[in-house]
């Protein structure tokens, strides 16, 4: 028999083949990846190749279509019902028939990357831990007496190559409608080529999976194609722990304080996300039976209360979590009901006490391991969770910021929501504030704000918005370095308002009134230092004085403006441009867990290398955190930031105190 | 540093060791099999000793209590605790001090023996799946951060070289409690050496496991201490799928024609499981937490049943089973509440859709496999589960016995129960009959019968009376070869009736009269020429005339009488001390894969090996049946029963008919 050379692209991978071989045997027996789910009998259309035309130098082939067998009537057929796109050709029926250069597109291959917005991380590739095979059984025989799974084994090795095959319980208990429905024609659901955990009559090629951040606020999920990996449907709801406590700590002694709490909150998060998948799958118009796959991520509090742990060690020292593996277990086990139970449910691993397996989430997200520079990865919430280092080494803390950056503790500050101010600007000379609401594309001084915002009016700031009036207020001369409002200035404006022994700054004169007294800054400043003390700290323990890129991760983390968080040294000085932010980076990493199985390895791997270090026995971090209350910092320089940002030289006023740096000088003074 | 040598009995291991050495690590390190839960913390008391005293010519060796160490205070307090025989160490403790001989007494072993009752089978080792280990666990540390599960890990893998378990969700959910409240000391359960199952505060060393045998008509379940092998309870039910039809193929049709009816079926068994497992823990005052493995056997509609699976494929050709493999998952899976849910269930394989899991528990208790005797293995039912074979070769068929052997299609007939005949003996000259009844153990021509039965009175006759009555009247004369009744013995007792065109034998002329008509005696001949014909296809597939042993399993078989058995042709000839009654043998293989790992491993290889035989499809099978029918058979020869029993000369009348064979002969005559 002759035989030609076959090239495959874009993998140049290459052998010569017996004429008449399929090209999709010749892929496989070369290693090239080509997607099938139908084994090779024309029903999925996943293996499309398109035969290459001309002379290619590069591989000494002229190539051309008649190089290949013409369209047999299977291929036709499936054109017929499918569509195939010109050029395009069914890899497992078209034939070698001379040299032939043949491109395997990306739709076409297994591990297809599934691309991301952000130019600065990496791609997704596609390689699922479950997988759909169609197979072909053999009918029972009264000569040959196997059980109906069993001739389902011999057939997912003879077609498939998978050995040893077991089977869930209730595929088990579905297994003979379903080959006798299917006229001994089936697809099975293959996890991790070992076990069987769904089966379809027939042909089947829907798979899907749901990756899920379960905040102590909000709680985000995806829905997958777990065969393109895109994202079909994305939704989020309030965690109705929120009623047990509205902060993490509060629904710890909900469970301290209430028998049985535990598990009503436990109950509650679990509901919700029963709830979010059903609304997940009707919006996708899915078959909620074919979600096979779950991911979920969430800070060590929701994890515990998520997995029915009770959460009472991780309220006091020594913090301890009852396990910091990945955890593998099935929807039914978390009871869910609105997607197959027998769903396989893969939790990320926790890096330590304060340390959830959320931050692993950006970890994986956002890949510092992988890289030379140094990265700090600040995850911004009522605690911060902050991770610093590259290839070599990488460190984690968690650090006690408080609930001010969420506009708690703060006299007009309130949650993110249309009517809060989020933007300001503040003029270096008539120290006059414009600003910004959420759901108003205005500034306040432009025409048409006061029409545009009737509606929702302004009601109050939130927190990227308080980060930006003081960190204004700061650059305006407004505030000294100790963030202490100078009552010096209330000559100049009546903007500036004594406010018994302190000062404060109007920054709306509306219904209600926003202004921004002494108190507010002091409590920002508090959050402020405690999350550059966790840093900086983490520098002390790598030996550096700067990183080379910064990372914002979380909801808040993508509003903050990077110019206005450096000035008000919440992180440390670095190229602007370096400055970025992730976006639900939490989420992001549980949707390449929910694509990716090499991922899940890669960040167990990488989280049980990270060195965790528990600020609260620091003795350095009080340190830190005391110099770090100074506006942008007492002592550390911000060269990057006073390149782009003209920062107003020392200043000193009497008038008012604002924090422990300013009472510290006091006392000695 | 000195050393001496130390020999173990029964082992005969041997090696030297420095002084000082505790005997148990000594033991270890030679392989000498010593059991430990605590882990050589004279807590638990498995390890203990007795050191040989005198001179050991056979070793070379003079040994004295005096060679190893004192009792030491940990030793003292065991011993004041828990008591500790005269001559007894604890290993963990006793340092070698000089030459010595060690005795391991089988109570101290992991892999100790079980002793059965029947002297022709084998012991069953103790060697469980889930096991017990004693550990002490580092307390959380905040310069170390790691969870409390990674830290039990590190103790398992450091205290007992268990490296990477993994645990179920709900002991991990209680793992932090179980810590503390035990002061960072745990037991914890492992099942198969790689995943913990359970966990317990502190030390805990009690394990348990039932053995369920679930009948079409009877559920049998055996507590086991998993610590000992014992039985600690044992306890049988009805099985309540009664209701939904007498028999396995009525159970079948209520699925067909009901709707759902499958799940009610499956709920009910599950329920009788559960109430039954209750029971058991409860009469053995054990905690049904600790109860962590279950063994199940059952025929094959029984097994599809209890697993939810609609048997309806086995309700006709081509009988196809759902699988044929064994089955591992969780007592929760089977809603079983009464035993711990994680405990795990092992279903026996089972061997073809008419040969169920009951009969590869059969084969895994009486293990023709091992043997070179060809062995035949019968379990009576409505269907006769036939295994046949040795070491070599192992055949497998049913054969539709029907129900006559249980006491319908039988005039007078009725299950085993007080009051219903069991035994029978005819007098050859007068053909008197006497017979004995359940409950009363004197024959009905003692004195004091009459009395005796008073309460239950004499209701009926169950199968092992019918099979005895009908042999009798074979010996007496009273039956030609071909099953008619003689009616020329009208004139010489009056116990021979005419009945229209046959004739009938009085056993009993209380009230109700007992009498056994022509077509009792049809009934019978058509069950038991279907039992042989399936062993006789079997012989003739292994090309064979005679076989070595007879094991009769079941309730049933237990109560035949081997030589009226024989006497009526239902097995093959053989020396009839090689026909021996195996009692409930299935629940016997159930308790054997529930002490023993390897057994599953045995009887899953071994069901593999076995030659499945469909006698619905198999020509000869009819053949052989018709020549069944004679008494005993039409033309096999009986050499070893004629020995023993004066068996009649053949006779032939000319009144009545009874079954295919006389039909047959007479449509050819």
């Amino acid at each position: 028999m002759q035989d030609a050379l076959v090239v495959f692209t874009p993998s140049g991978k290459r052998g010569r083949f017996p004429l008449g071989t399929p090209l999709l045997q010749a892929a496989r027996q070369l290693g090239v990846d080509i997607d099938s789910v139908c084994g090779g009998r024309a029903i999925c259309g996943r293996c499309q190749v398109t035969i290459g035309e001309g002379s290619f130098a590069k591989h000494g082939i002229t190539s051309t279509a008649a190089h290949v067998s013409a369209f047999s009537a299977t291929e036709e057929r499936y054109r017929g019902k499918k569509g195939l796109a010109s050029g395009r050709r069914l890899s497992c029926q078209a034939t070698v028939q001379g040299d032939v250069v043949v491109d395997v597109p990306p739709e076409s291959q297994v591990h297809r990357q599934v691309v991301r917005k952000r130019a600065e991380v990496r791609a997704i590739e596609l390689d699922t831990l479950t997988r759909l095979h169609y197979i072909e059984v053999e009918e029972p025989d009264m000569h040959r007496q196997r059980g109906d799974f069993e001739r389902v084994q011999e057939a997912l090795e003879r077609q498939w190559g998978l050995k040893g095959l077991t089977i869930d319980l209730e595929p088990l208990q579905m297994l003979q409608k379903h080959l006798r429905a299917g006229g001994w024609r089936l697809t099975v659901a293959v996890h991790k080529e070992s076990r069987i955990v769904a089966t379809w009559p027939g042909f089947h090629d829907r798979l899907y999976g749901i990756a899920i951040d379960i905040g102590s606020t909000t709680i985000a999920a995806h829905l997958c194609d777990m065969g393109t990996g895109e994202v079909l449907a994305s939704s989020g709801m309030m965690n109705p722990q929120i009623r047990f406590g509205e902060d993490l700590m509060s629904r710890v002694s909900y469970s301290m304080m209430n028998p049985g709490g535990d598990a009503e909150m436990t109950a509650a998060v679990r509901g919700a996300l029963d709830a979010l998948a059903a609304e997940l799958c009707a919006e996708a118009k899915i078959d909620p039976h074919d979600v096979l796959e779950l991911v979920l991520v969430g800070n060590p509090i929701m994890h515990h209360l998520l997995l029915g742990i009770d959460p009472v060690e991780l309220g006091g020292a020594p913090f301890a979590l009852a396990t910091d593996s990945a955890i593998e277990i099935l929807a039914r086990e978390l009871d869910l009901a609105a997607v197959n139970p027998g769903a396989r449910v893969y939790v990320l691993p926790c890096i330590a006490g304060h340390v959830g397996a959320d931050c692993a989430g950006v970890v994986l997200s956002e890949t510092p391991y992988l890289n030379d520079e140094i990265t700090l990865v600040v995850d911004v919430g009522t605690n911060a969770e902050i991770v610093l280092g590259n290839k070599d080494r990488l460190l984690a803390c968690s650090s006690p910021t408080g609930p001010a950056f969420e506009g708690a503790q703060i006299g007009h500050g309130q949650r993110a929501a249309p009517g809060a101010i989020e933007r300001v600007r503040i003029d270096r000379e008539t120290l006059e504030p414009r600003f910004k609401v959420i759901g108003c594309d205005l500034w306040s001084d432009e025409p048409g704000f006061a029409a545009a915002t009737r509606k929702t009016g302004v009601t109050g700031i939130c927190g990227s918005g308080i980060i930006e009036v003081i960190a204004e207020m700061y650059l305006a001369g407004i505030l000294t370095q100790d963030g202490v409002i100078d009552g010096n200035l209330v000559a100049r404006t009546p903007r500036i308002r004594a406010e018994g022994r302190t000062f404060s700054y109007l920054l709306h004169a509306g219904e209600p009134e926003i202004v921004i007294g002494q108190n507010d800054i002091r409590a920002i400043q508090l959050a402020k230092a405690a999350l550059y003390a966790g840093a900086r700290l983490l520098m002390d323990k790598l030996g550096i004085d700067k990183v080379d890129r910064v990372t914002l991760a979380g909801a808040f983390g993508s509003h903050i403006d990077p110019v206005h968080a450096m000035v008000l040294g919440m992180i440390p000085d670095c190229p602007l441009e370096k400055v970025s932010s992730a976006g639900n980076a939490a989420g992001t990493g549980a949707r390449i867990a929910l694509l990716n199985r090499k991922a899940r390895a890669e960040i167990e791997d990488v989280v049980e290398r990270i060195e965790k270090i528990e600020t609260a026995i620091e003795p350095r971090f009080q340190e830190h955190f005391v110099a770090a209350m100074a506006i942008p910092h007492k002592t550390a320089p911000y060269p990057n930031l006073a390149a782009v940002v003209p920062l107003p030289a020392p200043k000193e006023v009497t008038g008012g105190a604002a924090g422990e740096g300013r009472r510290r000088r006091r006392a000695g003074g």
